[in-house]
């Protein structure tokens, strides 16, 4: 109880500008916003875990709005929004008229008269994702000033064609753990390189996140891929001004090999290159099923020039020890396991598969710890008041 | 907390009989039945405004039925089912058995062991909808009555083929905070007019519905649209009586301008006209696709010849000092915004855009209102109780 | 109140070994874990009646994965859970990425973080819904134990290709009801048979499950079904010696008049005989459309030899006292009412129609006994907290 104690304490004092605000993109945030973020989630955790009611909420909607197939994501914000007391009710596209020429302003106030958060996963189209939540947040500011809203439900990007934060926040957690406190992660170097699979368009969402985010706090990060397999210029050029701001570094590199020497944390995975996608974005707005098939052979020929871009035994060798953390979003494309090559050997992933799942479990509380943020203004006081008890619709701080 | 109070007595003192019976169709309902559904939901906006909790239930499924696609009205029932602590599960026709000629009877049952209401949406074929739900009443009757059920769930009439109730009841809710009370409504002249839409087959329940429950408390209503437009004549007949009884009027016209002036309240909206509508039951039915096609397109091309039923600022001119409150269910068929001509011009939609978003707010209260209404003998006692804090499953009154 | 008193004294008294444990095969249960478990359902549907709440949790996931369409098992399941305050997440193979070649490992732990109980519906392949089961509960262990999951989740079958848990003690609970006491049961004659069906492929769970259990406790049960229509040999030879260890009987017969002397139970309902399924399972596996046609040809047309299998008011006469109970897990087929010759006889049907209605109202309470005794180590115990009235995440017991 003396942690969970501290924690409060810590939370309390924070200067973090998080209530009534959408939590997009990790480049927004403050770095009291992000570290009062993970507080938030491993307290709850921990909190849940010593069997504390989280219910802030009596009632209440979750809207999740899927704009691809999900599981992880979709269970994660289900656990999270559950745990809290909301109710999570799908939009779906397919039941619903949206597909029909609403406009997202209308329809973005008919799905919130109740409701207290909105996550949205819409990685797609390169432009578009962040593009649609921003409209969806100025239909909801708009609906709540004129009085059609009793509060503006907060938004939780849940991927889009930028970041990727429910995740990069998560893998962050995910290392404070691993290296023991935050502190401990200055100076160490992360590698997120690109690696080989067989399928195409992967989104470019969590390498940005993961160079968007992680050297925000001091980190060596570093950028590993073939050339071609750039990301969004505009995120590189974000990663560049972290590094500097925070005293720690960002480098590119195009050999896996190389990136991988003396490294602390290796991050491989695949992603499609910006101009690809670009040019995806441009076939499936045309609907042009043509180009998008020879854009498909075009690209999937061009990653098999770079099959040896596989995180094997070998490659983990150069890392410091031998022994750098391995991480990975999942599911991996694991050589001679999902697939016949991939991006992970089968002996690498199965040795640090258990690792790969705990990074995966800090999903759902970083998603609770964004929601909770947003719902009330001091979610410390909130907390210390939970373990204490009270019954409101939302319990009063 | 004094107006709390005062509508709290208000409930109390109603000789309303609204406990244990569906809401399928207002004009089967008492005047002091809808006085009190309308009280009930503003009350109960006004008390979760006030962060009261409204959690009615701790446990009880709502099943919901929708037989076509939707997103505003599936989202209504939602909030107001969590809102009184009731879990919505769906009853997806193409998950379920139901299609694979299980008779309504069994599944009703089947679907209704836990079961506090039931909201169903039928409203594709006409005779068909209020029919089935009569049908699906009548089996929870006899499973009731028989001791399958431990209790009988209420049913609420989510859209028929010849009312929508949860939509005509937010309107009025709507009417009554914009004119300040239901005793001002008196005298006021409410137009609802057929306007022009490029789609075809929309439902006949929402102009149905208005002509069906706006004369009840003394409103001048007229119903106007192109010869060869009209509305089933059981429901026009109904009207005509309603106006005798409540002092108010009921006029068929055929002229969107004459119709609209000295109006202060219009409701321009498409449907499909009655004898296109029993066509197109006929073959459906029949799974006649050509005869469909021919329908449509005989219909659309009757429609275009009414492009001028739009509801423009010249048309708005003509309304009681120029501005009556323009309503509509959403979404609009709005000229150049959503489609190229439609129902209601853009300046005159955007003049009143956020009042139509306030009015669709309504509905999730309405539809709160009818299940407390259904499950709890004293609805005014109920939540006095509620206000000071009680716990059971059901909480007792 | 004394009827609950003694309930609960009875359930402290047991020493049934439930916690913890996935419920999977009735035959792999004590029959004091069975006697447990039907006492709980009754005893949790006692409570509900009576207007108590039963949440044992205020936030928690509970996960269904649907293999199959389903009507009652989902409601049933929806159902039980929400009575116990988890919330369910379906895990629907179309919206997730199970179906991308996802480890049934990996999937099973990022759907568990806050997960309390799966249900789990996989009956179409002989060979694959249990050993399914089995496998999911492998990787919860493995996740559970590697300190991935804070709990490891629990199981319950919903129905697999061997047996149909919920669905046999749903049953057996009926009886126990219809008779008056466990006891009453033993030497009564239960008759599973075979019946005239103009579908194919049911699943054999059903007959398996009923004979699997119904001779655990002295029952003498009767198999009866056309040479060729046998059942899964291994589940057979378990009805032999439960048979024996019970003081029960099990025979097997191949006349449906010959079964129905002197019987006090009746259970007529078609499946597929179990070399068919084997076929069946091997042709969906080569996806070889052209055999899964002439298989479906083949036994329809061998169905069609024994349309005398229908229970109709003759061979019900033959029964004792021509009026032994009729059973049915739903939806049957109705000769002259939902097919035009089936498993029943229209009149037999509608004498016993409420009763079978009455049978499938146990499925939700046998559910939540189930999920009941899986997450709480003493049942007894925390209904009577429960009844007294505590508040925690989980209530302590």
């Amino acid at each position: 109880m003396d942690k969970i104690n501290k924690a409060i304490e810590l939370i309390k004092s924070s200067t973090s500008d998080l209530y009534h605000k959408d939590f997009l993109l990790t480049w927004e945030k403050t770095n009291d916003d992000l570290v009062t973020t993970i507080r938030l989630a491993q307290l709850i955790k921990d909190l849940r875990q010593s069997n504390h009611s989280l219910n802030l909420f009596d009632s209440g909607l979750a809207v999740s709005v899927f704009r691809d197939k999900s599981t992880r994501t979709r269970f994660s914000f289900a656990s999270a929004c559950n745990l809290l007391g909301l109710t999570v009710q799908d939009m779906d596209e397919e039941k619903s008229q949206i597909a029909h020429g609403e406009t997202v302003r209308e329809t973005a106030n008919m799905i919130s008269f109740l409701t207290e958060i909105i996550g949205i996963r819409d990685d797609m189209f390169l432009g578009e994702g962040h593009r649609y939540m921003k409209e969806v947040g100025e239909a909801l500011d708009d609906g709540f000033e004129n009085g059609v809203l009793p509060t503006r439900p907060g938004i939780v990007n849940l991927q889009c064609d930028l970041d990727h934060p429910t995740q990069s926040m998560a893998d962050l957690l995910h290392l404070v753990n691993e290296f023991g406190s935050l502190e401990n992660l200055k100076g160490k170097k992360m590698v997120m390189s690109w690696a080989y699979s067989p399928s195409y368009g992967k989104p470019l969402s969590v390498p940005q996140g993961i160079i968007g985010l992680m050297n925000r706090f001091g980190m060596q990060v570093e950028l590993a891929y073939p050339e071609g397999y750039g990301l969004v210029p505009e995120i590189v050029g974000i990663a560049k001004e972290n590094a500097k701001k925070s005293g720690g570094s960002f480098k590119i590199s195009h050999s896996m090999e190389d990136s991988f020497k003396n490294a602390d944390i290796v991050y491989p995975k695949s992603w499609a290159p910006f101009h690809i996608m670009q040019q995806r974005t441009t076939s499936l707005r045309n609907n042009d099923q043509k180009s998008l098939k020879e854009l498909e052979a075009n690209c999937l020929a061009n990653n098999a020039r770079f099959k040896d871009w596989e995180c094997d035994e070998g490659k983990m060798k150069l890392t410091k020890n031998g022994s750098a953390l391995y991480m990975h979003c999942l599911p991996a494309d694991i050589s001679g396991l999902s697939c016949e090559a991939g991006e992970v050997a089968k002996d690498v992933f199965e040795k640090y598969r258990i690792k790969t799942y705990i990074e995966a479990g800090y999903k759902p509380y970083i998603i609770a710890a964004m929601i909770l943020a947003n719902r009330v203004a001091d979610p410390g006081i909130f907390l210390e008041g939970l373990i204490q008890g009270r019954k409101k619709r939302i319990v009063k701080t």
